[in-house]
């Protein structure tokens, strides 16, 4: 009853490793369904080469399996999380991708240096504290929902403006109205993660985009007067 | 009636994701046709994988489409400047390809470190200043292009020369006599921004190539007497 | 009578040029069979490209060949130390992966900065001293594969928690408990390698993870009470 | 009558873009026979795409054309001294790697830091003086092999055992027996300048390998005890 969600949670799911975003089984894609209130996730620890899109699992947003037949991600709590949260995510992807994954253990966010990542969000990726002990030990995969929910209020963040974070310590989580949105976010990501390294690397006072710049090319590509694009 | 301009253009697009220069539609190639005063040019934010090659729309030099169904890339105005005051350009390449954006991201030129460079441009890879608020604010594409030209003027550099530039904050924009001359400078400019970081890296104190040798490799490539290739 | 033994062995040779571990003939994969006291081993010197599953050497865990028509491997005596010593392994691959020779070469364990690399060990992966003169000019290959023993050892290290040592000045070698197994962590090692390179470049002074995180992560994928994949 | 001589160095210049050594004509292999003093070599500027074997030049070893239709290659007369110079030299490769010209545009020789290094030279991977402004606007390509082969003589260093040379400004000349030991030679010093780079960055106090450990790995494989591989 929920092939079409599962179908499309499979295709996604293999879109990771032919975008060198994951080796492995190092990340996973949830699509949503919010009128059912329900999520189709990829299954824990299943190779992407003999994984079948009959094997994705179907979770509400309590993070209860309501289908399928094998264990879940690991990681499902987390998203059950945002779905909650974060009301027009339609679809969340997580991966262990190199750069992303670098500046989450470098507990930095990663400052927005030019035009490139002004056309995707218009401020710096966001980077969440360290989380507990105590919510390392309680219910880990849901505090690290708790964790990026939490930052996104103290910061301000629009999760809608700013579809993706990094998890200090771990990785990136990533979302979009749908799966194909979502995936795109974790490629770009990637992207801005290596060239704002590189950017330091260049040149350690390299200065942020200007606030003119970035507001210039966000709305070109997203504002009400958008011109980028054929859809708007 | 601009059937052929319109498949050069195609074409050369399509070489953009082939030579790994481009992340889904992080770029765009016009193909000029000065006898005629217009120019073919990449639609704005189509998939190079779905794109046909009569989805191409035409403009002329102030910028005005007068061909095709699509609204046309957003950096347009800035090819139509490029056209306008460079008059010997007969294709445009802007890409967001990785080292080049993160030296434009660095506000740096890129020094001319060896024969590599100097075979293909006889001085460092120039970056413009940042673009004023008023610029910003303003017909920023255009603005983008004038940056471009202005900048050329004042460091007295020949866009025959040096057919290539950093645009602070932004990325490359890049030239030739035909697309695939320009292809190929896009190709090249991200192979030495590449080379000139890693220099760096292995020697924060390298040496510029010298003068002598700067004008020995430029010339057997370019000058009347050279001797490189099979054509002159 | 080995050809299963041979076959596997021959396979997860394969792998190594196909997960980008090795060029040419840099690295070697064996695979023992505890019952006879045997293991399989790729030939010294043999092209991926030509080499047969029948090439493969079978020699014991003293390191004396006792099947096959070609020399064996220069790095074999170093496997059959490690199959003495570490008696629940069951397959040894040894590359000269790029960021694993960089961190040997650097003499540097490298530290567990997060998730990725607690998912696999819960500790840094060691780096042995270097080797004396005298191992260097007495048994050479088996001096090197005791120097890994004898840092486990004085580290306090399990070799089932810790499947991977880098050797100084040389690289790493890698294990499980079968071959695909070690083909296995020795990719996630290359990968962690990279990260945590990255990490250092992006914050000098990047933390260890946290011993609770580190717990969390290993446990969840390989505790009692592990509830990562399919098989627990 | 050079037809096998053509082909050997027609196959040899087409490994180059498949090892990712060169971009577009960004380098040329020559092939000698010695019993009659020539060598083929790739002519200048032609796309390897478009490259027939019959396309290849013959010269003789004071860099004069003696067979083919089209121009050689700019870089020949450099590849004339060496064979005049080096007299067990079978083949020469010239590359724009990337590490390696980062290294000659660095000026500096390749410290020798692990095994990986030690099983293919002895010492550090030497880069010569830059070219004097005289040597440079004479014969430029001549000075350019009278540069390496000085260098070689002052350094005391035998082309036999160290078959690859940064030119300062410029990049790698290597050569070998034969045209596959030479296009073998150019990979491998392309992956040790990327592991020496690596290494300074893991650990800028990295110390060299010990001479001790150098003449192991270098014996066990070209010392008159070799025992790598299966041919000696």
């Amino acid at each position: 009853m929920y092939d079409e969600l599962k179908q499309e949670c499979f295709e996604a799911n293999l879109q990771l490793p032919k975008l060198q975003l994951v080796i492995y089984t190092f990340g996973n894609v949830s699509c949503a369904d919010h009128s059912k209130g329900i999520f189709a996730i990829k299954p824990s620890g299943v190779d992407y080469e003999t994984m079948r899109w009959q094997d994705m699992v179907i979770v509400d947003f309590e993070g209860r399996k309501v289908g399928g037949d094998l264990r879940y991600s690991s990681d499902t709590p987390t998203h059950a999380v945002l779905y909650r949260e974060f009301p027009n995510t339609g679809s969340i992807v997580h991966t262990h991708s190199t750069y992303a994954v670098a500046w989450a253990q470098a507990h930095r966010a990663v400052p927005i240096y030019g035009t490139t990542h002004a056309d995707h969000l218009p401020c710096d990726i966001p980077c969440t504290p360290p989380l507990s002990p105590e919510q390392i030990n309680g219910e880990y995969e849901v505090e690290t929902g708790n964790q990026i929910v939490d930052h996104f209020k103290t910061a301000q963040l629009n999760p809608e403006e700013v579809p993706m974070v990094l998890v200090s310590e771990h990785g990136p989580f990533v979302w979009g109205r749908n799966s194909s949105k979502a995936v795109y976010h974790a490629k770009v990501l990637e992207e801005l993660c290596r060239m704002a390294l590189l950017t330091e690397q260049i040149n350690p006072q390299a200065p942020r985009a200007s606030e003119t710049l970035i507001a210039r090319h966000y709305q070109r590509k997203h504002g009400d007067k958008a011109y980028y694009g054929q859809t708007k």
